[in-house]
Formats: C-alpha cells, structure tokens, sequence
C-alpha cells in the first residue's frame, strides 16, 4: 500500500471546502486532511461537524489556526486554498518558498492578461513576486491542460461558470466549424451557493425563491477566464450569468453561429473525440439535453447539443455542479493529475 | 365622499411594512400613507419604489425621516409602528401624548402578564408610562376582541403564529369540549418572511431551501400571546414553530382532546357560530383541511379539522399569510374595526 | 352608470381560465362571469371553489355544460376560450356565426403562416372557414396592434413566452438599430404553470424541484409568433425556452448586435418612447435589470437592459407572469381595448 | 476475497428502486444487480441510464422482464421487491417456495394484526399462504428487531414515516418514563418522493410548491406499524403527515408527557444508551435539533429533543431521507444484518 499524501485544507466551513473537505475524507491515497483557518476568523478552535452536523457521527474534525509551522510539522504536501482571493495572493509567494504544491479555488491566479485581471482590483504587497506568479500558474481544468497540470506547482482552479462555458464550447472552437463574426452567446444559470456562504440581500430565501434574475452582465469575473483559455480573446462573445432559485448546479446554454452547414453526426463525433480521454464530461446523443439534476452532486461536466434544421446553429447545454466540477470537485481531480493517480480517484 | 383619513407608516421597508403599504394605497377610506423612517435607518431619503420595483410605475412613494412634528404638519391621524419591539416601547408614550391613534406591529404592547413579558427583556425608560400602557393597550384580534379595538387608542398587532393558533383553538377551548388534562400541542410551521428582512444565516437560501428545522421550543415569545389571550395560562400547551422552505404562510396543526365523544356536525357548528360575524375566518367542512396556498395573499384564516373515529380527538388545521392576517391585513382589518368601517373594505 | 357586458369563460378550471375568472369577478365593468365546462370534460356540475378554494367563502362559483343555446340565453356578449387549441379550432366558425365577439386564449389563430401553423398540425373538417378566420383573426398584443383589436371580432390572445419575447424586442427591431445579420438570441425560463394543469412526468415537483431544463429547441410553437409579428421571417433568430423551477414567471434574455455603436440614453429612449401610451409595459432605467419577482401577479412586462462598453451589443431583459400578462391579464387587456375602455381597467 | 451475493431488484425506476440500485452498485458485498421490470410494465426492454441520466456514462444498466426462471439462471440469492403492495402479496407465496430471501420495500407484509392490514383491503389469492406469511414475516427495522432478521427469509423493510416515529420514540416508549395517559402526538412532514413517481395533482409542482398540506389524519397507513413496533395499541397516539415542498427528507415531531419531571441528561442517556449500538441512528446533544438536511441522502436517522422547563414535557425531532434510511438504504441495512455483515457496509 502506498503512503497517504498529507492535504491540508484552509476554509472548510466555507461551502466550497466543505464539499472539498468531505471529498477527501473518502479519497483513498490522502490521509485525514488538516483543516485550517485564518487568524481572526474563528475566535476559538471549532469543529466543522458543529458548522456541518451533516459529518458529525464519525469522529472530530478539528479546525486549527492557520501557520506556516503547523504545515511543516504536519508534513502538508498539497495546499488547498478555499479562502478569498485576496487572501491567495498575499499567501502564495511563501507558500511556493515553503516548497508547498498548492491548489487554489479562488479567482487569485487564473488570469494570464493583466486586462482581465483589472476586474478584481489586486492590490499586491509585491507586485513582482505576484507578477512571476501570475506568469507561472497553471489553469486546473484537466480537460484542456491535463500535462501541465501534472508538473505544476501552483494550480489555479476554474470559476464554476468558467468551467461549464469553456468545456461546452471547446471542441466547436477548436474545431474551425465555428463563425466567429456571428457572435457567441452564453447565458448561464447557476444555483445559490455560488454566491458563497455569507448571508446577504442576494442569498436571502425571500429574494431568491419563485425568482430568477440576471446580473454581472458585460462585468463578470469569469469572462476573463471563458475567452482566455477558449483563446477568443477580442470575440463578441457575451456571457450573462442568471440566478436560479436551487441551491446547487449550473446550466449553461451557449449558441454559436457555424461556418457551414454541419450535421448532427459530425458534431457528436467532434465533442465524443475531443473527451474521449476526459472521464468526467459526458457527451449526450445529438438532441438529448443535460438537466441539471443529472450532474448535480457529481464531477461530471454533462453536454448536450441540438443543431438547427439548416445545419448552421448550434446550441449547446453544458451542466455541472458548481461545487464539485466547479470547486471542489475539479480540486480533487487536479489533485489526481498532480500526484499522477486516475482521474476518478476518489470522485465516484 | 367623506374625509379620507391620513394614515403614515413607519418601517416601509421591511415585509410586513411594505405589504401594510401596498394595502394601505388601495384602501379607499384613507389617503397615501406618510412613509417614515427611523433616524439612521437611511443615511439618504430613499424612494420605496427604489427597494421593491414591483411597485414602481405608479408614481413615487419618498420615504422621509421621522419626526412628531412632521406627523402633525402632515395631519397624521393614524400611526403604524412596523419597526422592531424596541422603538416601539420607546415611542408610544409620546405618541399616546400627542393623541395619535397607534396600530403597532411589533410584540412590543401585546403581553399582560408580565411573566410572558420577560422573554423580551423590554428596557423601558419610563417603567411606570410603560407598565400604564401595558395594562391599556388592546390586543388587536378582531375576531375575540372587536369591540375593544373600536375605541382603543393603541391597539397591539397580534403576532402571526399567535394568530393562527388563537383563531385555531378559540372556539374549542371557549366551548367546554375541551379535555384541558391531556395537553393541548401546536405544531406550527411558517415561510420565511417571518423572519425578517435581514439576512442571517437562518434565511440564507442554501440553509432554508430543501429543509425543514423546528426552533424556540418551549421558548418562543408568542407563547405567551396563546396563553392569555385563550385563557390558558398554566395549561399543558406546547408551541413548536418550523421554518419552512417557502416565503410566506403559515399552517398550524392543533391537537386536544376532548372531554367526551363529540360528531362532527356538532364541532362545525361549533366553529361555523363562533365566526359567524368574522369575514375573515374560513370554516371548512369537516375532514376538508385548508392548505397554505388557499390563504396566502389574502387576509382569511382558513380552519378545517378531523375527528378521530372515536370523536374524542380532534386535530383542527389553521393556515393564513403571515404578511397579511398574520401582520400587514391584521393591521388594517384593525384600522376598519378602529373607524367603524366595513371589516372587509380595502382587504378583497 | 354603464350597463355590463356579459362574459362567458370556457375552461375556468385551468390555471389561465382560473386567473381569468378572477380578474373578471373584480372587473368593475363585467358582469360575473358565466363559467362553462365542455361536456365530457366533467361528468358532473362542479364548483369553481371546490377546485379552488382560494375563492370560497365568496359565494358560488357554479361551472355549467357549455351550450351555444345557453351562451344566447345567458346574454353573453363576450366569450373566452381557455380551452385546447382543438376546440378553438372546431369551434370558432360557429361562435363567429353567433356574432360573438371571442378572446380566444389557446395557440390556434395567432399564426399567419400556414409554414408556422405547421407545428400545431390543426385537423380542421372545414378548411376554408378555417383559412378565413386564419386571415382575419387579430393577434392580440394590444402595445402592437392596439387598433385592430379595438374593432377585431376574433382576437388571438398571444403566447406567454412570445410576449415576453416580442415586447422585449420590438423597439429596437423596428427603430433600424438592429443588426439582422448578427443573429438574434431570444433565452426565455419559464415557471412550471406555463405546462398547464395536467399531471405529466415534466410537472412532477421531484422533477422539476432544484433543477433546470432546456427544451423544445428549435421547435417551440411561439417561434412562429415572434417571427410574424417582429417582420422577422427568415432572420437568424433562435428562441430556447426552459423550465424553471417556480410555480411563475417568465425571463427572457435578449441578445442582439447594432449596426454601430450607441448610448444607453438612446436605448432608453427608444424604448420608452415606444411605449409611452402603453400603461402595462415598465421600461427601467439603464443597467436596472427587472426580476421575475418584480412583475409576478401583475399585469406588468418589465423590460430592462444593458449595453456592452462598446456600443454594439445590447442585452434586453424582459419579465411577466406568464398567467397573467402572458396569459388571462392579457385577455382582459384586450377586452378593455375591444370595448374601448381604460386599458388598465380591472388589472389594478 | 469472499464470494459475492447476486442480488436482484424489481421496481428500479421508481425512486426507492433507483436509490437501491445506486447502493447495491456500489456495495462491495454484491455483485451488479439483477434489475427487472414486471411484465406489462415496460413494453420493450429499456436501460436504467434513459430513465435516469445520473447514473449514464458508466455502463449500461439493462432492466429485463421479470420471471422466476430468470431468478434461478442468473443465480439470485437476495430479491428486492421494490412494487406495488398488490404485487409483493400476490408474489410473495412463490417466492418463498422457490427458497429465496426477500426485502419488501412495499407495506404488504409490514403488519401483524389484521384490524391493522384492514387499510391496505389486500385481496389475497391464497388467503392461507398469506396469513402465514403475515405471522413469519420480520419487521426490517434493524435498531429494534437485529436478530430477528439476521436469520429471517422476508423481511418487510419499514414505511419511511414509521422509521421515523418508531425510532424517534422507542427509548421514551421501553423506558417506563412515558405517561400513556396523556396522548403521543406524532406531526409528521415528508418529502413529495414519498408519493412516488406517478404523477398525480398530488405531486403537480404547482400544487406541491410555495405550500403545506396535512393529508389523510387519523388515516395513514403506516400508524398500524407505529403502534405494533412500539406495542401502543390502544393507546392514545395521533399520526398526521404533511407534504412538504421539498424533494426528499422526512422531519417528525413527537410530543409525549412524562410521569414525572426528568432531566436532559437523564433523557439523553437514555437515548445513547438505547442506540448504542446502532451505527445508523444518531442522538443529538440536549436541545439542540437535527434538520432534514443534516441527514438527507445519508441512512442516518437523526434524534434530538427539548425538555420543557418543568421536566415533564418532552419534544423529540427525528429526521431521516425517506429514500434512504426510509427505504433503499434501511433495506440494504437490512441485507448487511441478513448476511452477517457490518452494518454500515456499502452506505457510507
């Protein structure tokens, strides 16, 4: 039996870490995670079985005072970072100095064009050491960047939304098939949790049930990251994330414009073959949509897509549950592809 | 036509303020209410149609600062207090001073006893002017009390649980049926407007949604409302409120026993006499129970009951929308009761 | 004061029929509505309020066997089918011999274009009558086509997500802004009553609950509404509906390209100048995007959007209650217009 | 490695069978099970993956037409019934002559005394065979009956309220604490899977959502197995479920009086002790109550309780996921206890 790396959690009350958090309890090739806060936001140790009586039942799960020496005297080989952004860039650089494999679920290090990154307003203690590190991180979607992933230090996982809009429309992209002066649209809806755990007007039951409502529109962090990696950098895409009145999941529809006409076959064989190695995105029969229901609570990214009668729109549904494939789940699998293990360890 | 009566509103803003509003706009005895904030409420004036859009398209609806002086400019000649139980204590011997009728919302005029009182912790200035108006203060539910609320000064809200457990077991309790030794149990379950505006981690949609919790047992402030106002004090009453994953209503479910056999043709009798002159109380026939989509958004409190085989149990169902008979359309009912208008005008 | 007009409602036992009925009963200038059963469709006379008994306690609500003999006898002057687009079929040419004026609530006379009426696959046994009332029908969006109904006999009362889509869009399809060659993305999410009353697999709560679906793509009978009255026949317009999980409402996200950049001040005005005589369209201010919960049980489409920082790409908002604005609200709209009264009369 | 057990399941897709298959799917004790359909119930043979496409993408899951031959060829060692009642007796006989153990998901064989079974009205072919198997059969709730079903061929697996009310009680009811005289109240409040897949008005989303009902009081066929496994007949206990607008999970409050005042640690001693030894039951810490989402899509059934200030009233909360602890996961509890292995195998 081979030795248990040693994972190290910070915010697991978080609903992000916590999912996480329960992730790697199951995972056979990690020991027990450490699960850590920062200074000030717990006035006393607490247990996450109190925040999450879910858990409770088998046994303590401790959370303790964040320190760079409790990582060393754990022996902590991977960093998970649930934590705001502002708090991964002020870490990191050390975190690289103490020799730490880090996986970040933060927006902190996944903008590569500093354009982009205006939007979170980084205010940087050194902006140099941020600027290598802006240079040298890895974008964890495993789909697309499963080699670099394997030998990199610092792993900057996906946006929720991110991840459905850039695995839905990758291989179309990619593909040529793709007519980009039309336009690429991607209205996306995502359940509540998304917004995190903090109680505000937003989160509130009696503003979000029997309600739907868009937001961030032409202003949202995540489109950064969509034509970045989809390397559409300069295309009239619009992203436009929606409100659902569901705890969990996202559903993404996406419309492109192709440059001739296509048959439904050609499409299907298109995304089949581009996944045909990823096991955690499921390619629907032509016609046949994705619900958010089937994926929620799992890692799978679900695509379909449904091709107009002339051949040349494509619509296509990619869904997924933003805190497993769009947190913590995807976490975990970047933590497989880092320590060279399959792709569905731990994840089923 | 006679003389509109000016009706102002302080605590626009929150659900119960916003839904006495909206009635209030419609009523046609009474003029466009004076909307009043708290001092530091709101650093600016602000418009209600600004915070519920639902109502925007009819014209403004400014919310100014309150001030005595300005309800006397402005003719005020009935005040509703929808502000937390604290400015309500503070406030109402000045009110009652400058012989402004009070409708007031909150919890704060509603206890006799001064045992109930306790769970509120009141911090009274003038203890003496309070313990004055605790004893004058009128509970205002028409159905038990109409003839006190006519000529009352300052009538007390009831609370929304209270009201359906009142209205619930009055008849029953009133008729001498009752088996008071074998326990009398509430179970109530209410949406979640109830709990307020602010968000908390108890109205977080991701907490509420997909849940049910019970809260306050044997604790809750309302008790003591069903208490006094049944005449039951020192009575084997349990109350056990639910939060539901819904916004708003409230159903309860009552159990008692009875002294002997009873048919049901006696018991609808029973509650069919006891709310004959009540508009606003629903009888439904025996074994046909109310559910909360029948009352919400009107101001009715529906009752059906059950007869056990052997006619010695009898669970009674009691449902109505905590913002309208619960709060706002009490309220009102209360301001049509005070002026001696028709129970029902401004409520349909 | 004005004699009444006598409606009829074929259908009342629906949740558009029901809303209907509702709305008339309130309706200063109708008489109580006769309420009528096809036969077979219930083997005995029932009550409005035994299925509904949101409405009892208010008198009787008796639904009767329809009969072209009792609509005579009755007076009735107006008729509202809230029936199958079948019936509206088979029936029409014979309440058009009886010089009835018809609201006809179903899909079967809103379409122009036989290609469009192809999905609906009508099995007329008199063609040519049909054919002619598919020509003289009037669809009934009265912020469009207000005159023709004022005089119209048959009025097509509009699909729910097609008038959300089409007042969304009409102002700048018509006002040379919209760039046709950049394909027109219409993303509409509709609550479950939109699916009718019926118990199907689709309106099972397990199903619908925390989820969402996309369907009908590149299928939806509205589509064809939409093209015919923007003039858009042969344009790049692609129409998705999704099933939401909320009891109502309707969002649909508009997506179009400009011919050349513009400023939000020009939209707005374009848009409220549009519907400046048209009391039940809200347009809100710039960035000011409406939610389904603003308009929901209102007779109110709320129509927002935002610009892209370049100018060229306009995101349109548009929110209604698709029982209401989309459905019974909008019948009663158009009996106000037929009979020339206050288009906000009874909506209130 | 030891030999694995071929279980098989009858009744897949619907929602207890489909949970049941997930489990058996991955419990390491048994091998893929066996899925089956009655004859007439699927007209051609389908695959579990179209049904539910959570479960697609990991190979296919045919469901074959069921017959007793089959059983034999494939080598059946365990059968889950997971049918109609009508259909577990009538199969019942035949079953047990063929030598096979069974888990009865239905209500068919859950009662002893036939005053009891009288709500069901079952319609026995072979009166006699079934009125032994009414005397052999086990009651499959492991908590109280361990032995019992260790060597039992059919184990009548719990109704989901009954679990819930029969655990929530059990150490209150053996404990001799327990005043009888004062009535049990159990109010109950369910998930709508409960109801099953069909879809009815019942489970229409609309009529489900935004509300709360109390259905079928003094009526409901699982108060016969709360007062058998409780040995309460006679006594003085009401059961009322309610349908709550939730998908799964179950919350009961239970109401008892005491002989004489208690203390909490008095009581949560009793209730440790009492569960000591069951893995599946968790006791909560004085006043402080389980949600149904600490124990949703988990076998936990969850206890808490609240004394009242005297002593003397005691407020317990059970919850539990009805298709879980309530159904699938209590009856592969069951076959864990039948074949002699952990408990808690295959549900974590």
């Amino acid at each position: 039996m081979p030795e248990l790396i040693q994972p190290a959690v910070v915010g697991a009350t978080g609903y992000a870490g916590f999912e996480l958090t329960r992730l790697l309890l199951d995972h056979p090739r990690v020991a027990k995670p450490l699960l850590l806060s920062r200074e000030g936001d717990n006035s006393t140790r607490l247990d996450l079985g109190d925040v999450y009586p879910h858990i409770s039942g088998n046994g303590g799960f401790p959370v303790t005072p964040f320190s760079w020496k409790t990582l060393k005297e754990k022996g902590v080989q991977l960093l998970f970072l649930a934590t705001p952004h502002e708090i991964s860039r002020e870490w990191m650089p050390e975190a690289m100095a103490q020799g730490l494999r880090v996986v970040d679920l933060s927006g902190a290090w996944r903008l590569k064009n500093a354009a982009n990154r205006a939007v979170y307003n980084f205010d940087d203690k050194d902006p140099s050491a941020a600027a290598q590190l802006d240079s040298t991180a890895t974008y964890g979607l495993p789909e697309l960047n499963r080699a670099a992933i394997q030998s990199a230090q610092l792993v900057a996982n996906p946006g929720c939304y991110a991840t459905s809009v850039i695995l839905g429309l990758a291989p179309i992209v990619q593909s040529g098939l793709l007519d980009k002066s039309a336009g690429i649209i991607c209205d996306a809806k995502s359940g509540v949790s998304g917004a995190g755990k903090a109680p505000t007007s937003k989160t509130h039951f009696v503003e979000v049930a029997d309600n739907l409502s868009a937001y961030s529109v032409f202003g949202h962090r995540h489109t950064g990251e969509i034509l970045e990696q989809l390397r559409l950098e300069g295309a009239d895409l619009v992203f436009t994330p929606h409100l659902l009145p569901i705890p969990r999941g996202i559903l993404s529809t996406l419309y492109v414009r192709l440059t001739g006409p296509a048959t439904a076959e050609q499409v299907l064989k298109l995304y089949r073959d581009f996944y045909a190695e990823s096991p955690w995105v499921r390619v629907f029969p032509a016609g046949k949509l994705p619900q958010i229901q089937y994926s929620v609570r799992s890692n799978y990214c679900d695509i379909g897509f449904t091709l107009s009668p002339d051949g040349k729109r494509l619509v296509i549904v990619s869904c997924l549950d933003n805190l497993i494939k769009g947190a913590a789940g995807q976490a975990v699998q970047n933590m497989n592809v880092m320590f060279g293990w399959n792709e569905k360890e731990g994840l089923n």
